[in-house]
């Protein structure tokens, strides 16, 4: 009984903060988006590659949610990038008031398009809005064609899926229709872009869709 | 204020059935081992490939958590094991009197061995005692070289970790010398067995341990 309204109270505080954020970002014309993923499904690359793939025509910036380290931010950093890390120190999930001490740390006159890595979980980070304007789940060959069954409220909760690992198709049994059908089943909105970090294959629509989706924003605020 | 020993509370209710769930075990002389991992890093393949492989030595049951769906559970039922299915409804780790009942429902009389496959999660369940005899995470290639240093928690927190999907190692960037140094940061004992649930490579390794585990936990009973 003392549980739930304290969980109550997380959620709203962190919901307040997540619109003072989404105002802030509106305010800067800039375009966030949360990124979902099980830990190495490739958000990091995932980053990388759209950034270098919208060089002239968008200019990205990276917050990096991880438990532990700076390994993802140092690889950001290291491609010109600006970036901030978040070390949740053992949290599971980003909460609106990480990335609001974030932004505060990003040079967001420079930034068109802020992607928010989450942490690697496909459970927690659901629960809790940031204040972005869209979120993607990435998930990838080799963790199997029945993840939205399995984590279905993740898959729900997106307005995109990126199926990343491609490349590593034919090494491992997945089947790519019982994929998108059980993704349709979950959310029968959000575009499903499968793309090889690796190669490149794919990146193309995905980093369209990026696009619209800033001018979209752009044309609302 | 009010959080925190609220959380305490739910940690040590758990901890006290977790208790009640090792004595049980010990009562009927079975070794758990509580498996943790990433989303499709492919644990329930894991414990089908060593059933296999213990079979006619050790008598293997499972208990089987997921957020949601039963496909894990038909896989294993359908190889003949006795197995439970724990859908948690969306929380994200097991908890001991999730467990309990489980144990209520399998035929403890013949089982040597209990795979209890948690949520795939690399954060959250660690927190969590079962009442097992071991824990175990499973790693896999394609999640990449860099994860002890990303979940370090989850990996100082076992008897044992093992690296599958090694046959996909040809095809994706991982350093496995980095690996296993970031391991033993995290963990000067645990033994580290590089398997491929595909072609049944370095899974008698990992048998032998587990029948040494089994030995050793029956010595101790």
């Amino acid at each position: 009984m003392v549980r739930v309204p304290v969980v109550r109270d997380i959620l709203s505080a962190n919901e307040r903060v997540a619109q003072e954020n989404r105002r802030l970002l509106e305010s800067r014309r800039i375009c966030a988006v949360n990124l979902m993923a099980s830990p190495g499904a490739g958000k990091t690359s995932l980053i990388l590659r759209t950034a270098g793939s919208l060089s002239g025509r968008l200019r990205c910036g990276v917050i990096e949610g991880d438990v532990a380290s700076r390994v993802d931010a140092d690889r950001v950093a290291a491609a010109g990038i600006p970036v901030v890390q978040i070390n949740t120190g053992g949290a599971c999930h980003l909460e609106a008031q990480m990335v609001g001490a974030a932004l505060e740390e990003l040079p967001l006159d420079q930034i068109d398009l802020l992607f928010i890595e989450n942490i690697g979980n496909l459970i927690c980070p659901v629960e809790f809005g940031l204040g972005e304007q869209a979120r993607v789940l990435v998930s990838s060959i080799p963790e199997g064609d029945d993840k939205p069954h399995k984590y279905p409220a993740a898959f729900a909760a997106v307005d995109a899926v990126v199926l990343n690992k491609i490349d590593l198709a034919p090494y491992v049994s997945f089947d790519r229709e019982a994929f998108h059908r059980l993704v349709r089943g979950m959310n029968a909105e959000a575009p499903l872009f499968p793309v090889s970090c690796a190669t490149g294959e794919g990146l193309e629509a995905w980093a369209e869709w990026l696009v619209d989706l800033v001018a979209r924003v752009r044309e609302g605020a």
